[in-house]
């Protein structure tokens, strides 16, 4: 594989309506996009730099990945995932897989955007959540 | 402000020999530089993902600000810090500081690759560590 490049930045936070702000700041930019993707127990709210979107995630209830994550991390927002644009999500799979890496999806499914999209275990990578992206 | 692309994401690393190979193959691609930023007590070794650079860290004493987060991070690696390209950094954090957004670096200092760079204080920013970066 070799992604042609970090599709987004997945940044966990409390509340979309408190940090939005913060992110036109910082990127210049108006939030272009929210979307709830119920599959994830997630509302999102997507804004560009360059070729990268950052896209905050907040959870939509107490069992959503993303309330769990910032309950690990002391009630605090982070970075919560990096995801790479693949030209084939399955082929990179495959690959990571032979490598030994531990793989969260083993095939993909639909993400936020309709992208297709895969996740591979932080624990073969280096405590970061990585995600595998392809354009439909 | 209005960043022109996610310049690098730094992820901590507990050793850099042994996270290497995870990256080469995540990234498709060789290490291009290693480098040792005495300042920040690290050793960093840098990947391409289209515009994007992946830095890892790995600290070189104890007191060294990556030793810190791995420890807080329960021993594990982890994202450590988002850097934007900008134009200006001194313009960049005017711009953050007069938004109420609390500064590390009140003036641009030098970062590895002899960048002009500054933090700003993750307290300010859901909990994230943002660099401000300037091409010198």
């Amino acid at each position: 594989m070799r992604p042609s490049h970090v599709e987004h930045i997945g940044i966990a936070v409390t509340s979309l309506e408190e940090t939005m702000p913060v992110f036109e700041l910082l990127t210049g930019s108006k939030c272009y996009s929210i979307e709830e993707v119920a599959d994830q127990k997630v509302k999102t709210a997507f804004f560009k730099v360059g070729e990268t979107k950052i896209e905050l995630l907040e959870a939509t209830c107490a069992e959503s990945p993303i309330a769990k994550f910032i309950e690990k991390n002391g009630g605090r927002g982070g970075v919560h995932h990096i995801a790479f644009n693949v030209e084939s999500v399955a082929e990179a799979l495959e690959e990571a897989k032979k490598a030994g890496i531990r793989l969260i999806d083993v095939q993909p499914r639909k993400g936020a955007e309709n992208l297709n999209i895969a996740f591979l275990h932080p624990k073969s990578t280096c405590g970061v959540l990585f995600e595998f992206c392809e354009q439909p």
